[in-house]
C-alpha cells in the first residue's frame, strides 16, 4: 500500500506564494547588506561534531541534531560503552557530524580556517538555514533561516553606528513604520552592578531588571532583595527606574549615577557617541532608544546590545537583535579579533508583513501572460508569440492542453494571471492576437509580427 | 588548548567570491524558471525516513544521511535488537529523519500532500541542497545544490519542447556557446529491444549500445553477443551505428527499422514532432541532437530523455539532464500523474564558467566606492555621503579606522574596489569630495551638497 506522506514536526513545506514572499524579505535584506559592503560566504549545512558541542551550553549541546555515521557504525563502539547502553556515552561514538545550531560559530571557525585569504576588517553576510531539537511550537521550528551580518576586526564604534543604519535601511525598504532599535552596552549593565557593589551578581540583577515592564519597580526590587542585594544598593540604582527624556538625556542620568564605575562611563560615552552620530546621519523610519533593562546574549556580547522591536501596534516579539563580542575566534585558537554582528528574524518580519498588509500586491502575480491553447496549430503560434515575450523578460506561458476555455480561463484566475491572449482560427487567419485584461475585462487587439506594441503596452 | 578548526569531507566552504559566481548562475537559472512559468518551492532538509528510503534502491538507501533521534535515543531499542549489535537492524531504531538525498522524491511528496490547494498542471522549480553519504572525489561532494524544473499533470510535448527552450535561454544568457541537448525517448529503446526480440534484455542493451562512442560497434556487438543477443538480432539494428545526416533524416531512419514496434514507432513520432517543432522556434546557442545511445534514468525515465553536454573542447560530463516519467507520485499514493523535468549541474556549470573565462568581470567589484578614512571628523562627513550613495543603491563602504593611508589603499585593491573617496581636512574645509579611480589613477573633484553628479557619472 502507498505511504500517506508527512514531514517531520517542526518542519515547513514553503508554497510558492510563501517562497515569493519569503523571497521578497531575504532580496530585500540581502540588498542592503551588499550596498553596506558586506560579502556573502556559505558553509557546509553539517560541522564536525566538535567544532559545535560545547559553545551553546548544556542545553544548546542537548539541541544540536547529530548525523548518524554511515555503514557500519556500531561495530567502532567498543564493548564497555555498548554494555552500559547509555546514550550520552553511546551518542559521541556513533555520530561525528551535526547539523549546525547558528551562522555564528561557523563564520567563527570560517575565519580561523581562512584567515590568511581574508581581507580585515572582514564585513560578511549569510542567510542560510540552522536547526534545532527544540521543542516545536507557534513560531518555534526545528527549520529556519538565519539572516545575519558581522564585522571582524574593527574596533571602531562607527560600526555600530552603520548597523542601525542598515536596520533602519531594510526596514524603510520594507515599508515596516514604527520599528523601535533599542541599545544597550554590556559595560553599562557592569557598570551598575559595580556601583551598587554586587558584580558578582551581575547576571541576577539584569535578569531581574529585564522583568521592568512586566512585574514594575516594585517587583523588580523585591526580586533583588531575594538575590541578596542590599536596600542601600537598590537605592543607588534608583534613576534606572525613572530614566526619561531623550536618549541623551538618559544618558547623562546614567552617566551620573555611574561616574564611580570606570567600565560604567565608559559604556555610557560608548553609547553617547553612537546617539549622536546617528542623529547627524537621521534614520527614516526607525526609532532609536537607550533601555538599559535589555540583556540579550549577556553571556557572549561584551559592548554593545542591540534589539529591535515590531511596531507597538503588532504583538509579537523582537524582530532582530545583536551586539558586539571581543572574541569570537578565541575558541577556534584566533585571539583579539572583535566583531560585531545584528541578525534579522526572517519569520517574524514576514508575519509583521502578512498582519499589516505590506507585501506588494504584484508579489503574486507568479505568471504575467497566458496563452489560451485552441489546438495544435494554434498553439504553435502561440509559443513562438511567447518566446518573444520571454525573451523580454514577461513571465509567459501557454496552457498546455486544449482544455476547455472555461477551465483554461479558471486556471487564469486561480493563478491571478493579469492577462490572457488568445490566438484562435480566427485570429490566426488575420495574423493577430487578442489580449484581454483580467482586471478590467478590456480586449485589445495586436498584429502578431509586432509583439513589441504589446510589450510597451505591459 | 584552542581546537584547530576543520569541516566534514566531501563539503565545501564558500568564500564570497565563489558565493557571488553561483548566485550568479543561479540567479539566471532562476530567472527563466520564472519567465517560463515556474513557482518556486521549498522542502524541509530532513524528511521522515520512510519518505527517503526505498526509493533510490540499495546502493541509495545506504547513501542517505541519516539523523539520529534526539534526548535518550537508546532507551527505545528493545533488548533484543540490542543484544544483535548490528547496524543494519538497529539503525532504524534509533533514527526517524533523514537528509533528502534529491529533490524529486521530496517533491512527489509536496505534490501528494497539497494536491488540494495546487492549480494543475504545476510547474514548479526548487533551489536547494541535496546530501549523500558518497566517498568524496573530485568534482563529488556530500552536499551539493540541485536545480531542478519539473511540470506535473501536463501530457503534451510541447512541455519537452519547452525544456530544451529553456535549457537554451540559461545557456544563451551564461553566453555559454556550443552546449548540446542529446535527446532520447525510453520507448525507441524499447522498440529497439522488441525488434531484436530480447525485450527483457533492454537494460543489458542499452548499457552496450552506451558505449559506442568508447569501444566502437566491434566492441558493443562483441558485449551484445556476450549478453545473449543473437547475431541476427544485431543485425535488425546495423543502422544504428550508421546514423548519420539532420535529426530527422536519423528519425526516418529509425522509424524504419522500427515500423514493426508499436512502441517505437511512438517513439521516433514523438521526437519527430519536437524536433519539427524546436526547429521551427529556433534556438539560439544550444544545438538539438537525436542520440540514440542515451539512457540515462532509464528506471524512471518513461518518454523523453534529455542529457546536456558542454561544449566540445571542454572535458567534462554531463552539465544537465531529465526526462519524462509517468508515475512520480504514485509511491505515495496519487496515480495517472505524469512528469516530465529538467536539471542543472551547478557545479560543472560554474567550472565550465570559470574554464572559459566567462563569468562578468564586473562581478568581482563586491564593493564600487571605499571611503578613506582620516580622522572623526572626516569620517563623519564620509559617512554623510556614504548614506547617500548607498541609497542611490551604490555599494559603498568607510574603511573602519584612521589606519596608515597606504594600508587603506592596499585593501581598496584587494577589493578591487573600482572608485576610492578622499575627504581630507582639506576636502572638508572647501566642502568637496575628491574620486579617484584606481583603474586609470585620474582624480575628479565634486561638491559634497551635490554627490548625484558623482552617482550619474558611476
Amino acid at each position: 500500500m502507498a505511504q500517506k506522506p508527512s514531514i517531520p514536526k517542526g518542519t515547513r513545506d514553503f508554497s510558492p506564494n510563501e517562497v515569493i514572499k519569503r523571497n521578497y524579505i531575504t532580496g530585500i535584506i540581502q540588498k542592503h547588506f551588499q550596498v553596506f559592503g558586506f560579502q556573502p560566504i556559505e558553509t557546509p549545512s553539517f560541522e564536525n561534531s566538535e567544532t559545535l558541542l560545547g559553545k551553546y551550553g548544556d542545553e544548546g549541546d542537548r539541541l544540536i541534531f547529530k548525523i548518524l555515521n554511515s555503514g557500519d557504525f556500531i561495530s567502532k563502539v567498543d564493548d564497555y560503552t555498548y554494555s552500559s547502553k547509555d546514550s550520552t556515552s553511546l551518542g559521541p561514538k556513533i555520530t561525528e557530524k551535526a547539523l549546525r545550531y547558528d551562522l555564528t560559530v561557523p563564520f567563527a571557525r570560517y575565519v580561523v580556517m581562512h584567515r590568511n585569504e581574508i581581507e580585515f576588517p572582514f564585513k560578511r553576510y549569510q542567510i542560510q538555514p540552522v536547526w534545532r531539537a527544540d521543542r516545536p511550537q507557534k513560531g518555534r521550528f526545528r527549520e529556519f533561516y538565519q539572516c545575519d551580518a558581522d564585522v571582524v576586526g574593527a574596533n571602531s564604534l562607527l560600526q555600530e553606528v552603520e548597523f542601525i543604519q542598515l536596520y533602519d535601511a531594510v526596514f524603510s525598504d520594507l515599508k515596516l513604520q514604527g520599528v523601535t532599535i533599542k541599545l544597550n552596552n554590556r559595560k553599562i549593565l557592569s557598570g551598575i552592578s559595580e556601583v551598587i557593589g554586587a558584580k558578582h551578581l551581575l547576571v541576577d540583577f539584569t535578569v531581574a531588571l529585564d522583568k521592568l515592564d512586566k512585574i514594575g519597580r516594585e517587583g523588580v526590587e523585591k526580586e533583588m532583595l531575594n538575590k541578596g542585594i542590599s536596600e542601600a544598593a537598590i537605592e543607588k540604582v534608583a534613576p534606572l527606574f525613572s530614566l526619561s527624556g531623550t536618549n541623551l538625556e538618559q544618558l547623562d542620568a546614567l552617566g551620573l549615577m555611574l561616574k564611580t564605575s570606570e567600565e560604567g562611563s565608559a559604556g555610557v560615552e560608548d553609547l553617547r557617541f553612537i546617539v549622536q552620530t546617528v542623529e547627524q546621519l537621521g534614520l527614516e523610519v526607525a526609532k532609536l532608544e537607550i533601555d538599559v533593562t535589555l540583556a540579550r546574549g549577556l553571556n557572549y556580547y561584551t559592548g554593545a546590545i542591540f534589539e529591535v522591536s515590531a511596531p507597538k501596534n503588532i504583538n509579537m516579539g523582537s524582530i532582530g537583535g545583536g551586539g558586539r563580542y571581543d572574541d569570537l575566534t578565541g575558541i577556534f585558537g584566533l585571539n583579539d579579533v572583535s566583531g560585531v554582528g545584528i541578525s534579522f528574524g526572517l519569520d517574524r518580519i514576514y508575519l509583521v508583513l502578512e498582519e499589516l498588509e505590506l507585501f506588494p500586491e504584484s508579489i503574486e502575480q507568479s505568471l504575467e501572460v497566458l496563452c489560451l491553447n485552441f489546438g495544435e496549430k494554434e498553439a504553435l503560434a502561440s509559443l513562438k508569440l511567447i518566446s518573444t515575450l520571454r525573451k523580454a523578460g514577461v513571465k509567459a506561458d501557454l496552457y498546455p492542453s486544449d482544455a476547455k476555455i472555461q477551465k483554461q480561463f479558471k486556471y487564469a484566475n486561480n493563478r491571478k494571471v493579469p492577462y490572457v491572449i488568445l490566438i484562435g482560427a480566427e485570429e490566426l487567419a488575420k495574423n493577430t492576437f487578442v489580449v484581454k485584461n483580467m482586471m478590467d475585462g478590456g480586449q485589445k487587439s495586436f498584429d502578431l509580427e509586432r509583439p513589441e506594441e504589446f510589450v510597451q503596452d505591459l
